[in-house]
C-alpha cells in the first residue's frame, strides 16, 4: 500500500492512538474467461473490478479481510487518494493502523461491486460488443453475483481462505452470502446493521426511489449517457433513502422544526425547514457522484436478497457454514432493525455456530455503523484478534 | 339528511347493530365578506366550502359535532351519495345511526378543507378575478386558516357551541387548533392519531412528496390545469405517504416478500413484489381523484402546524382551553407516534384540563384510525355520551 508522510496522521484518542491508512490507490483487475454466470441466467464478460488493498499479506496468507461496501459506497474504504483529499474513505474510522480493522495486523481488501459506478463493470460501463454504455441492457445482477465476482478477485490475489468477511447494511448481506456460498473460504463473518433479507418496508422505499428515477424524463428508458441525467429523480431517491438512514430521534435532535436561514415562515414552496435543506443537499450532491442506473440495479439486488433463497429456511441455509460470527445491530436502526439481526443469530445458534451478538444502544439510526462508535470498535477489534488467534492455533496443531 | 330505503342497511355486530347513515348530499356554502384573513398575510374571497350534515340538530342546538378530515379526505364522512355507490364515506365505521358518532343522538358536520380539491375553494378553483384556476397563485393556507373558514360555516349553521370537534391525523391537529382558537365554542375534543406538531421525519416525507410533484414536467410550475397532470409525481408522493401510513409489522403480514402474479424473480424493473404492486396501485388510483397542487398546499399546511406557534410552550398554548379531551393513539403508528399524543396529554394535564388518554394496541399503523376498532369505538361513544350528559346538566343548572 502506498503511504506518504504528507498525509496528516489522524489521531483519535477514543481509538487508542489510531492513525490514518495514508495514501492509497484504487487498482483494477479484469477477467473474461470463464464469463461470470449470473443468477438471472445471463452472463457477464469482461468483468472489471476496482479494489483497494491496505496492509501486508502475511507469509502464510492468513490475515486477509474482505470488506463489502453498502449501497452508495465504493472500494475506497479508508485513507486518502491524494494529500489534498478533504475526506478519507467511507470507513476510515474503522480501517487503518491501530484501528479495529488494524492494517498493521491484517490486510484489508475492498472492491467496488459489479453493477456499481465506481470503477467496476456496471450499467455505465462500455459494452465491448456495442462500443456504447450498457444502460438498460446491463444484466440484472444479484448480491450473490457481486460476491461471486469478488471471489474471483480474492482467488486472483492468491488468498485461499479469508480471516474475515465484513460489511454493514448491504455489505453485511454480502458477508452472509459469502459464508454460505464459500464455507471453506472464510473463518469469520462480521455482519453489521444488516439482515438475512430485506423486509417489505425496505422494498417499498427502494421501489419509491426507482419510480422517481424512471419517471424522470432525463432517464430516457435508461439510455441517457451522454444525453441527459435523471437528476431530480435520483435526488428524490436519495432523499427517501436518507430519511431511512436516520432515526426519528436523531432527526429531531439534529433538525427538529428549526427553520433554515429565516426567522419566520415564508409561506412558499422554497426550503423553509432545516430538514428540507439537509435532504435537498443530500439529494443534489449524490447526483454528482452516483449513476442513476446503478442505483436502480443495486436497489433491485438488495430487494432480491434473501439468504434463505433456494433453501427451506434460514436455519437450513446456514447448515454448511463453518465461520464464526459477530452480529451487530443498532437500537435506533429501523431500516435493518435489531429483530432482524436476532433472526440471523437464532438461525446461527440453531446450527451450533459460534455467534457473538451485540446491540449497540445508539440514536443514530441505520447510519450509525458508519460513525465512530466505541462499542462497535471494541467488539470488532476483540472479535478479530480472537479469530486470528484461533486460526493460528488451529494451523499450528495441523502443523502448517 | 336524505335517506333511502334502497341503501342496504349495514349491520355490524361489533358495533351493536349500527346502521348506515344512508344517502347523503354534499352541500356548499360560500362567503365573501369579510374575506378570510390568512396567516400568510393574504386574504381569500370568495370562499366556498363543501360540507355534509348527518342527523338532526337538537332544539337547543347542543348536539353538534364537527369532524375534520385528514390529508386526502373530504366532506363525505359516512353514508352514500347514490344507491349505486360501491363504497361509503371515509369514516363510515364511526359515523351513523348506532355508531360511535351516533347520528341518532348527534348532528355530525364535516366540511372539505380550503386548499383541498373536493368542493371547497383550493388551487384548482377558478379565481373570479382572472376567470382561470388559481394554480400556484393560490395563497398558502394553514390548518388554522382552514379552521377559521369552518368556524364561519358553523356560525352560518347557527351553532354557537359544538358538543365536540374531532379528527384523526391532520384532522386531529385541526380539532386541537379549534379548541385553542375558539375556547368558548366547543365542549370537547377528540384528538385521534395526531400530534401538536409534525416532527422532522414527517416534514421530511412531505418534502419528498412535494419534490416529486414539482419535479414532474407535467406540473408546469403549478399551472397545469387543462394542459397536463403531474401524474407520476403525485403517484410517487402518494406511495411515500402510504408507506408511512402502514406499520412495518402490518406490511410484513399483508405482503411480506411475496411475489405478484409470478412464481420466481423476473430480473427486470417491472412489478415483482406484492408490496410494489400495492404501492403502484395506490399511487395511480390517487392521481385519478386528487389534485397535485392541493397535495402541495395541504402538506405545507401540516408542516407549518405547531399548536405552540405564537406561544412560549404547548402548556401555555393550552391555557385558555375549556374543553375536555379524549386523546387516542395507536401503538404501531410511527408517523404520529404515541409519544406525541402523550406530549399533548401532559400539556393538558399541566393545565388541569380533564383528559382521557387511550393507546390502542394495534398493528395497523397510522391508518388504524380509519379502520373498524372496538376500543376506539367504545371510547368515542362513551366519551361523547358523558360529555353530552355534563353539558346538559350544566345547562339545566344554569336554567337554560
Amino acid at each position: 500500500m502506498a503511504t506518504d508522510e504528507k498525509v496528516a496522521i489522524a489521531e483519535d484518542s477514543k481509538l487508542g492512538g489510531a492513525r490514518s491508512a495514508g495514501l492509497v490507490e484504487t487498482q483494477t483487475w479484469a477477467f473474461d474467461d470463464p464469463p461470470l454466470a449470473l443468477e438471472c441466467g445471463r452472463s457477464l464478460s469482461p468483468v472489471t473490478q476496482a479494489y483497494e488493498i491496505y496492509g501486508e499479506l502475511s507469509p502464510n496468507r492468513d490475515n486477509a479481510i474482505l470488506i463489502f461496501h453498502a449501497l452508495s459506497g465504493d472500494a475506497h474504504v479508508a485513507g486518502y487518494h491524494t494529500p489534498e483529499d478533504p475526506k478519507p474513505g467511507w470507513w476510515d474510522v474503522m480501517v487503518g493502523p491501530g484501528k479495529p480493522f488494524d492494517t498493521e495486523k491484517y490486510v484489508v481488501v475492498c472492491a467496488n461491486i459489479i453493477g456499481g459506478c465506481k470503477g467496476s463493470t456496471g450499467p455505465s460501463s462500455v459494452n465491448p460488443r456495442t462500443g456504447k454504455p450498457y444502460g438498460p441492457s446491463f444484466p440484472m445482477v444479484t448480491l450473490g453475483d457481486m460476491v461471486q465476482a469478488q471471489k474471483r478477485l480474492i482467488d486472483h490475489l492468491g488468498i485461499k481462505r479469508l480471516l474475515a468477511v465484513s460489511g454493514g447494511s448491504m455489505g453485511g448481506m454480502m458477508a452472509l452470502d459469502w459464508a454460505v456460498r464459500y464455507p471453506d473460504s472464510v473463518a469469520s463473518v462480521l455482519a453489521i446493521a444488516t439482515s438475512a433479507r430485506l423486509n417489505a418496508q425496505g422494498i417499498a422505499f427502494d421501489e419509491v426511489g426507482r419510480q422517481a428515477i424512471m419517471a424522470d424524463p432525463g432517464w430516457c428508458g435508461g439510455d441517457y449517457y451522454g444525453r441527459s441525467v435523471p437528476q431530480s429523480g435520483l435526488a428524490i431517491a436519495r432523499m427517501v433513502g436518507h430519511i431511512t438512514y436516520l432515526s426519528e430521534e436523531q432527526m429531531k435532535a439534529k433538525f427538529g422544526r428549526r427553520l433554515q436561514d429565516r426567522e419566520s415562515f415564508g409561506y412558499d414552496f422554497e426550503t423553509e425547514f432545516q430538514i428540507e435543506s439537509y435532504l435537498r443537499y443530500q439529494g443534489n450532491s449524490f447526483v454528482r457522484r452516483f449513476d442513476a442506473n446503478s442505483y436502480l440495479y443495486i436497489t433491485k439486488a438488495i430487494d432480491y436478497f434473501d439468504l434463505a433463497n433456494g433453501h427451506h429456511s434460514l436455519v437450513e441455509a446456514l447448515e454448511r457454514v463453518q465461520a464464526e460470527f459477530l452480529v451487530v445491530s443498532f437500537s435506533s436502526d429501523w431500516l435493518y432493525p435489531t429483530g432482524e439481526s436476532k433472526e440471523i443469530v437464532r438461525a446461527l445458534q440453531a446450527n451450533g455456530i459460534p455467534t457473538t451478538f451485540l446491540e449497540v444502544p445508539n440514536a443514530y439510526g441505520h447510519d450509525a455503523f458508519l460513525l465512530p462508535n466505541e462499542q462497535l470498535a471494541e467488539s470488532v477489534s476483540g472479535f478479530l484478534a480472537n479469530v486470528q488467534q484461533r486460526v493460528r492455533q488451529h494451523a499450528e496443531r495441523r502443523g502448517i
